[in-house]
């Protein structure tokens, strides 16, 4: 199999243009994302954001300016930074041989659209691993209640990682003998995820909300996914490379580099500090559902050589009955 | 009531001319955590971890300086760097007044030992509260097989924060009824933590293993006790001032002052980066344990006019049994 | 001799209930400051800032505790996060007797005004060294010009490192005679700071804007600071605790604590990145010019049997002048 | 002209199978660099270090894999982490057309060697500017006395950056006329840097020494070299992408990926904090020297009809001459 691109656009418009606030959240940096340092210096991103697999990031990255060069009104640009997350999908997936670059990138920012997204073995979620099944593409969001301000948080996740899968809290993986013994941990390799029962791996969150905040809100906003990942089991080993970021896309916040780029921003009212919780507990709970519907919605998938089953969604169903976990 | 101190020791000797390798991790910084910076800078840990109530760091900080500058050998030194964490206990506890000072420090210094720690409403852990129960001092350990190096993590935490309390996975909190509602959320305080219901307050979490890692893999460590944090129901509020520190008690890391200053520290030999995943997964477990022991500890306790119940301990076992919680 | 206090206030009004955007920097964390890590979570600063001796830093934070829960208004706190730093300055303070506390902060905090600052050897740097001649409290400012958004960028540093005195570029303390050798750095320790040619010793550099700035760009502010430092000749050593604080006076961007806690703040204008350079070069000038005046007005001063002599200000010009280092 | 490819190897081996303790500072990250999220999480570098151009970035991370993958013993790996560093010189180079690629940094790598490097105008600093002339590479070192050591810091910078150029302290930029005005920031784009007197800019800092010091020192060393860049009046501006990468060749800190990758690493005997100021002081000279030489070292060069001048040497040894700032 071949992985292909995942591009989530944070607006349609011209994103060199209008900038919007981010920014990126390192849990465990054993992986090649590009683009954090500037994201988090400026609080910007300025490119759609794109996910792919480990070795491929440089191909979609230089995909990713290719495309944005050559938007109307970025005739001058020369300088663009391309946010490119990554997991290791080398099991499955030819990962040497890097196949995925400028036609998926292209695609990809291409087919990205509001409502309703593709889940499971697709895109960069093609053949991607968790806990030992097959692992993907998935999303989740909360909505606040209007007391609260009404503010939405969507999570999209590329799951690839390690640990003892827990779904509302029942023992999924035990129960199904599907994780990794503590004692086969020394014959593993860290060059070569992806086994089955191998705790290493990795996740990408990307969060999009439309709460006005910016880049210190995001950035805590981007830290609390990492508590949803938690609950769902995940490892947190040597080999993992998760990273979280966040945007912000409220139309009052967007930076604009047009005439008045020496001039002040436009007054734009932010969130406060204590406002957040709610937001935290919104991501928190969204990253959790959103990894559990990438499991879902994957398929068993095979790759060079080797097969990767998917969740057996009625046993697990019956683990979920057996434990109180589901309906509440 | 009255807040006491709770110490931890990392050996019984002079701490300022036998340092050994520490760290902090932030998990939220709404807190008062005295000496994070120095420590990270120099990957050094030099007094006893203390631990306190919010507006007491200072005068704990000053005794613990008391204690250092009174050690045998420590007559010339004219620098030191207490590291103090707090929770607020403001609820129950008159934190105004600041009753935690000199005298309570030098006796938990002096009555900290090895073995058995006490639990529940003792010391830091006198007024805190967790998941709207009484919380305070928990510990935990787990102790890796000989085939992966044979290394102890322990973990002590002081429990004063929201969220919905679960339990290896069963909604505990949901069930007892006793948790915040979103909608509540509007009419909470961030400078009045402490009510049962709401999901500000803060968590310290110290970390020690006889493991022979520095500042850097003790960082990582520190992280990830995080995510057994999260496992436990924490809501991850904007209030919450969460720290985790780190330190390894390994003979041959030991930072020695003597005459050797201008030297090289003598040859030791570290874990690698590979061999931490089976760590990673011991401060997980350990810290979502020593989470739960705090509150099954902890008694119902009366302050300022206020009482907070402690966890009812038949009624979660309960409750456990129902969801297939206990024993595996 | 004693040291004693300096207090800088942000505004004149009760700073728990009007909260400023602030932020720290961390140059080198061989340092005790108290507070950075809530500033930099939350993005505000809550009390006045005060400098002080090393081990002195828990009773001036106690002190600032004291002042803020009697101020009108703060009748029901039961959190404040005291931003204190300090230098070493043990050569010729009795630094172990911790002089400093309630009435010297109080004094302080109340003498704090607008208008000129008094330099030298003053509140918390009376005892201090720089460059091996007596350091001390010294101040700048530079206003842009209109077209630039004529704004202010004022500093104010407490001086107290080694390294070889460059004023304008011409090497002052190399033709003094004045510096320290590196042969010599064998016999130093880092545990007695203070002598004349010893590199080690602090900075904490305090910067105030009328810019309307938060966070982020006040961080990225504070952290050119250290780039006017480094011109003066700082060696930047090993037991330096080196930290900038900075924050923005701009009335817009106070956080009001009042009713509207749950809503969003008003709104602000904040300058966008693109205008921040010109504010850059001004903190790089201005805390290069605070340190030269922290020298140029400080006195020779004994303490301990030990004296530093302040910087020989004849001869000082006269070494500018050959160097044609004054005046352009 | 084209922009071309400078490599550094920290040895001459199979990186990935034997890694070097490594690190990267951020000074101002208004920069693309790659990969040092894994540098800074691991502790470790994996790939020779190589700089480039703005644009380019992915395209040179791209033939790095290239180049690892095909290496002798890589035959599995499956995640590589190349570590690429640019600046943007836009106004001289074609930069939109991305010319460096495969055959660029092969030819890097192949050519990189012990001895003396070549400086000014050659592979990633063909096209740069600093201070309005024209930069480049530029090299220097500084070696410890055997008292302290006899460690070696060497230093390679590539030069693309803002400011008043001043050496040793002499005003050489204000006295050619060659610098920015305030009040010409206004009518900047930091889209399109690189014009003669613009202050945005870049530096790429390679620091290599044999000093045994690991991931944490190796970071404090690489923050020390910014005060070298102060030294030289860069002007630290908003558009600035300043990062500095150090490792350690200390032969016995390699972190070699064999039969042991689940044991420990070999014992060390790394330098303890104290033993770090001199390397301080080294890194601090060597980095300022270094800068200078990219600049005497570059000519005249002429891009996209665009002309920026060398240095103009004669007349700056003049005004160092009138200054007192040669030799001593």
């Amino acid at each position: 199999m071949r992985t292909g691109v995942t591009a989530i656009l944070p607006h349609g418009g011209n994103l060199f243009r209008e900038k919007v606030p981010g920014a990126v959240f390192i849990g465990n940096a054993f992986g090649k994302l590009a683009g954090s340092t500037q994201v988090n210096e400026l609080g910007e991103i300025e490119t759609p954001v794109t996910l792919t697999s480990t070795l491929n990031v440089p191909r979609v990255a230089d995909a990713v300016i290719d495309y944005m060069l050559a938007l109307p009104g970025n005739e001058d640009v020369q300088s663009i930074n391309p946010l490119v997350g990554e997991t290791n999908d080398g099991y499955l997936n030819d990962i040497r041989g890097r196949h995925a670059g400028r036609e998926e990138v292209f695609l990809a920012i291409r087919n990205a659209r509001g409502g309703a997204v593709e889940e499971g073995c697709v895109g960069a979620g093609t053949g991607t691993i968790a806990f030992g099944f097959k692992g993907g593409i998935g999303t989740s969001s909360r909505k606040l209640p209007p007391s609260l301000g009404g503010y939405t948080v969507g999570v999209l996740v590329q799951t690839n990682f390690g640990g003892i899968l827990t779904i509302n809290g029942a023992p999924v993986g035990r129960e199904l003998g599907r994780y990794y013994l503590k004692e086969e941990l020394e014959t593993k390799s860290s060059t070569n995820p992806g086994l089955a029962n191998n705790p290493d791996g990795s996740i990408i969150i990307v969060i999009a909300t439309d709460a006005p905040i910016d880049h210190r809100n995001l950035q805590r906003l981007a830290a609390r996914s990492m508590m949803g990942l938690a609950r769902t089991g995940a490892a947190g080993s040597n080999g993992s490379g998760d990273y979280a970021i966040a945007f912000s896309t409220a139309n009052d916040l967007r930076i604009r580099s047009a005439a008045n780029s020496r001039n002040q921003k436009p007054a734009a009212a932010l969130l406060s500090n204590d406002t957040m919780s709610p937001l935290f507990l919104a991501v928190i709970e969204a990253t959790e559902e959103a990894i559990y519907n990438s499991l879902f919605r994957a398929t068993t998938m095979t790759g060079r050589g080797h097969t990767i089953e998917a969740l057996p969604i009625n046993q697990t169903l019956e683990i979920l009955r057996k434990h109180g976990a589901l309906g509440h």
